[in-house]
């Protein structure tokens, strides 16, 4: 019988994208599909696959007969009701932040570690953080071919992935400074900003400028002066490849961007690498895009990967003074394989074990 | 007798940048000040320091009783015109890349090897290059603490490292995009530009667009698909420093911020690190401003910085898997400190010494 799916954040930014995917993506004959959200929502009409549904309220009960539930939904609600899902029959797939370092969770990438997706004892699956997400499935096939030791990255992460809220503030920070000349209000944004009554202390980008400027801090304070997001890409990045002691330094920064998220990589591997071997164990990589001609001036940027499921990847090096270290620059759309798409991978490979 | 001092390149963006500062640091009191530039720009006035000084055509005379000159020029003209200036018996202070790698003409950054403006033997000076000037002094000063052995950097370039045409360029773009809804123009970003009269083979950013985008690509392609400006930030880095063996790796990305280098550092060194040491270092040297509160989301960023002539540092953070390495984040005014700035500051150590 074809299994039936919940998503549970139908009405979000994620839960839109992921309406989209299940559309255009018609490899799995789910059953029954239900949209569910805050009861705010409910009541709501929704067409996906061509019918018309009714988003449902969150209660025990809707998870009654559901096989997978998909979670877009925030850490807080998933960590109460994820557990609900699982202890109705479902598999939770979620895309918080709640569950992904739980060692009885695994946290999956089909492309790097779907075979984890049998490990579930809470009945619980985690979809990684999306900036991590954005490289893992490039870095985990230059893993397979050269073995992983260290990694050092830069972001250049978008404004969606502080939800639709960044893209607005985005929006009205762009706003506020069209039309003006920049020599001359390049040096007072904060200024020209807050006098376009868009106050700092409203920015979802830790109180900074947005516009004609770059943030470098994303998420909140850890300890010793790392961003909790610079944690995550650390932590996942080794659950996630199965490296436990993988060396990892990461510099998170907000960039003027709507959404896609770009990664300078620095990756050192246990034996010594190529660019031609890079590039053909990425070419041959389902989901990645490889991007790299250098003598015709190809190379990825996020605008030209917007709306796109692969992750792109090009600016292929091997380290001039570092010869088992790749440097290459990927690009992923942070909504799509960085959410929405790979939570929706995991349940139609889950789809299939049932 | 007080130093006759020549600009050449006084009409340019850097010579306008290299006027105010003159105007601004009365330190020298310069005897005489020839203001050059090409043959289509003399008997234009300036006015320096109060005083209203005609702008003379570039030619082998105009050296002549001249002690030093600073050359703001293209590649090309500083190559023919600082050796003439040169055997005339000035001393040139060129911030072309005509002869920063010469190995008879020394690369100086005050803060760091300022010792060696006597070794001239060319009787010229060279100026580095901005993306590798924005973090100098800030990487100097934690250098003599902790020996630096390895540097990973990514950098995060304004529109003005393009010069007049990078600043109006993106200026254009925005313009083009002004208005827009930000969710539905963020997939199609080279249409919109292209469609507003904006194709993409005029853009000085190797093609794609900069509005709501990043580039990872600035200069000329080198061998093994280096950027020319990645590979002058090793080698530069590496003769500033003195470190001729230094392991370096750059990704060099542009992104639409109008002026102020900003660059991620992953700096390896001899010795393990302490932030609480790097801090005091950074601190307590000259031209560098700490700006590293975390508690207080308190962090440099581009637009905080324009117009400013020290470099700013923050982020500070020991990395969690490699104890001798430090990870910052530094933000420099690239017409300033990246450019005129320095330029202006050998220049002033050099008329100490006349």
């Amino acid at each position: 019988m074809a299994p039936t799916l919940a998503l549970v954040g139908a009405t979000g930014a994620v839960g839109g994208v992921m309406i989209d995917i299940m559309n255009a993506r018609e490899s799995v004959p789910w059953g029954e599909i239900r949209l569910i959200a805050s009861p705010r929502s409910a009541g709501k009409k929704m067409t996906v696959r061509g019918t018309e549904l009714t988003v449902q309220a969150l209660a025990p009960e809707v998870f009654d007969g559901v096989d997978i539930a998909m979670f877009d939904v925030p850490d807080e609600i998933s960590a109460e009701w994820a557990p609900i899902a699982a202890a109705r029959g479902a598999v939770a797939v979620d895309n918080s932040g709640a569950f992904r370092m739980d060692p009885e969770v695994p946290l999956v990438v089909p492309e790097v570690n779907l075979d984890q997706i049998a490990n579930r004892p809470k009945g619980i699956i985690a979809n990684p953080n999306c900036t991590t997400l954005s490289m893992m499935a490039a870095l985990g096939s230059v893993h397979r071919e050269f073995g992983l030791t260290e990694l050092v990255v830069a972001s250049y992460q978008a404004a969606s992935g502080a939800g639709q809220e960044g893209i607005d503030r985005l929006q009205a920070e762009l706003s506020a400074i069209a039309g003006k000349e920049l020599g001359s209000v390049a040096g007072d944004v904060r200024t020209e900003l807050e006098r376009a009554g868009l106050p700092m202390a409203d920015s979802p980008f830790a109180g900074a400028p947005l516009a004609l400027n770059v943030v470098p801090w994303a998420g909140s304070l850890k300890e010793d002066g790392w961003a909790s997001e610079e944690l995550k890409v650390r932590n996942e990045s080794r659950k996630i490849l199965g490296i436990p002691e993988l060396k990892v330094s990461a510099t998170c920064v907000r960039v003027p961007v709507v959404t896609t998220h770009s990664l300078a990589v620095h990756a050192t591997f246990e034996r010594e690498v190529s660019v031609a071997t890079a590039q053909k164990v990425f070419a041959e990589q389902a989901s990645v895009v490889l991007v790299d001609d250098p003598t015709e001036g190809v190379f990825p940027t996020p605008a030209d990967v917007v709306g796109g499921d692969p992750t792109y990847v090009g600016r292929i090096r091997q380290a001039l003074d570092f010869p088992n270290t790749l440097d290459f620059f990927v690009c992923g759309d942070n909504l799509r394989k960085g959410a929405a798409l790979n939570t929706y991978e995991v349940a139609e490979e889950l789809a299939k074990t049932l």
